[in-house]
């Protein structure tokens, strides 16, 4: 474990316990297998990110209720409910180490147990009794679903632009992490400017937090990864660093990167050759040098609230985006 | 077409334009592929039952505002969010005379089309701004996936009670049928007694409506159900014909009857031995006579109010949830 993720533990620990209980605590329901498969999703080491967006973002804006944990399951719900329906779109067999839930307890189950968590995600926020978090709420959940339909259409496709992407990554990823920093100023009924700072803070963050994840398909490893290293490629994703590379490479090495793209059953030698080509083209080093910039941006967003210590673990969550290893 | 059916088209016919404008409306996406898949499922020969119970719910209650039509279509968006999702699970090959949705664009589609609907079900809701008519929508979600989920795990059981049957199907089809109808109530600032006697009368109905669906499955035939007769048999479905045949069959007939439920493969000449044992042992019987208590029961509800050409036309409806041939 890496210094930053120690020191963010220790410091969020009574927070991270406390949103553990509640995310148990609020999945009452009726049939064993909804808690059983719900469970498998839920409780199979998430990092309980979005959840501690809110908590914190609702406490920098002088929060003092007793509801911060329980509002903050409604991002986890949510994430776990799009989890769930995105390992069956994108065929996945493995999430954090473990099967998917599909393979399980079968496709069927999966999509409806994935409806029943947004379901709770919705009831839960009707009882914010804020119409505001509600529509924040909806958008983030028209957003993830159009930005995987997106993803989707464009597999495989060669001319997908920066632009393109950071469209698809904003609502895919970016949108949930935004709502749930704005959800937790909110509830705290913060000024206009505070609002803004933690939308803009969660967007930025989460843009950096999806191009470290593309990042990591090329870089990390299967058994650190928790799942099978160059899947996205596999499954045609067309991320950051590959469309930089594609973008500046010599005519030849870019027919070479084509060909792994366009075939879905590279080898391990196809798969090097096309990580040595995305650094020859600095696909690596641009892709890391924007989620710094939008990490960055996200931590500067921060400085209208005046300095203590949950400004500075909000600060240290966006460093940990880049910096984390799965 | 039947007499009742026309008399409610033509009595209806200004509310069932404005239903189909409004679905239209909401159905604003940014990729033309949401559009599609969307609209195969919501422009396909739907009967707008519940956004038409929701509107004559509210205007019993007074209501004299202008955005019945809009609220409505939260209701034919989450039902077709649950059929898109619903084909998935119950390996579906026709709706309405049609090719499923996810046989024509894959099942990632219809999993991430049927999310975005109920994304938009709830970005509508939260355009209410009432908290209540959240609330009423979270626990109709909730509802129908763990309906669906239920009826999924028992799939096949033999030993399916009828108490057990009523519950799924409360879920399932009953639940969003009461909601539509309180929506209504809440929408126009009802009384409490008003709210009661509409979610009573939409609960009763649609009971009423799912045992008459039930009983199609036995008694039509595959073209003018639109969907292949005998399918739910054929996916495990126990309802409530065979329930009540089966716990009145003598054994042998009792067997005959498990094995044709056992074998999926079952043939024609089979399916026409089942029907006949569920007539000879009262199952068809039964399921009419406990359908048609259900509409009047639904139709008492309605007492609360003054006699009015709206309270007709909900009386109407609810004769016509058990007269309909699709």
């Amino acid at each position: 474990m890496n210094d930053l993720k120690k020191k963010i533990l220790d410091q969020a620990d009574s927070d991270l316990a406390g949103i553990e209980s509640a995310l148990k605590d609020n999945l009452t329901t009726y049939l064993e297998i909804v808690s059983k498969a719900a469970g498998h999703i839920l409780f199979s080491g998430g990092k309980r990110f979005r959840p501690l967006l809110m908590i914190l973002s609702a406490r920098i804006c002088g929060y003092d209720g007793t509801y911060d944990k329980t509002f903050s399951v409604i991002f986890e719900y949510l994430h776990a409910a799009t989890l769930l329906h995105d390992d069956i779109v994108d065929e996945a067999t493995l999430r954090r180490g473990q099967p998917v839930a599909n393979s399980i307890y079968g496709s069927a189950t999966a999509v409806l147990v994935g409806d029943f968590l947004l379901a709770r995600s919705l009831s839960i926020a009707a009882n914010t009794g804020r119409i505001e978090v509600i529509k924040a709420i909806g958008d983030v959940t028209e957003d993830m679903a159009q930005g995987e339909i997106h993803q989707l259409i464009r597999k495989g496709s060669l001319d997908l632009t920066e632009k393109e992407y950071m469209e698809v990554i904003r609502r895919k990823t970016a949108s949930l992490m935004q709502g749930a920093c704005l959800t937790g100023a909110l509830i705290a009924d913060a000024q206009e400017k505070e609002k803004d700072a933690l939308s803009d803070f969660g967007l930025n963050l989460g843009f950096a937090f999806q191009m470290a994840d593309d990042l990591l398909d090329y870089t990390s490893d299967t058994a650190v990864l928790g799942k099978t290293i160059g899947a996205d490629l596999r499954e045609g994703k067309m991320t950051i660093p590959l469309i930089y590379a594609l973008k500046n490479a010599k005519p030849d090495d870019r027919v070479k990167m084509e060909t792994v793209i366009s075939d879905t059953s590279f080898s391990d030698s196809d798969f090097n050759t096309l990580k040595r080509l995305l650094d020859t083209y600095g696909g690596i080093r641009y892709t890391t040098k924007l989620a710094a910039e939008h990490v960055q941006k996200a931590k500067d967003a921060l400085s209208v609230f005046a300095p203590s210590q949950t400004r500075d673990l909000l600060s240290m969550l966006a460093d940990y985006t880049i910096s984390r290893d799965l």
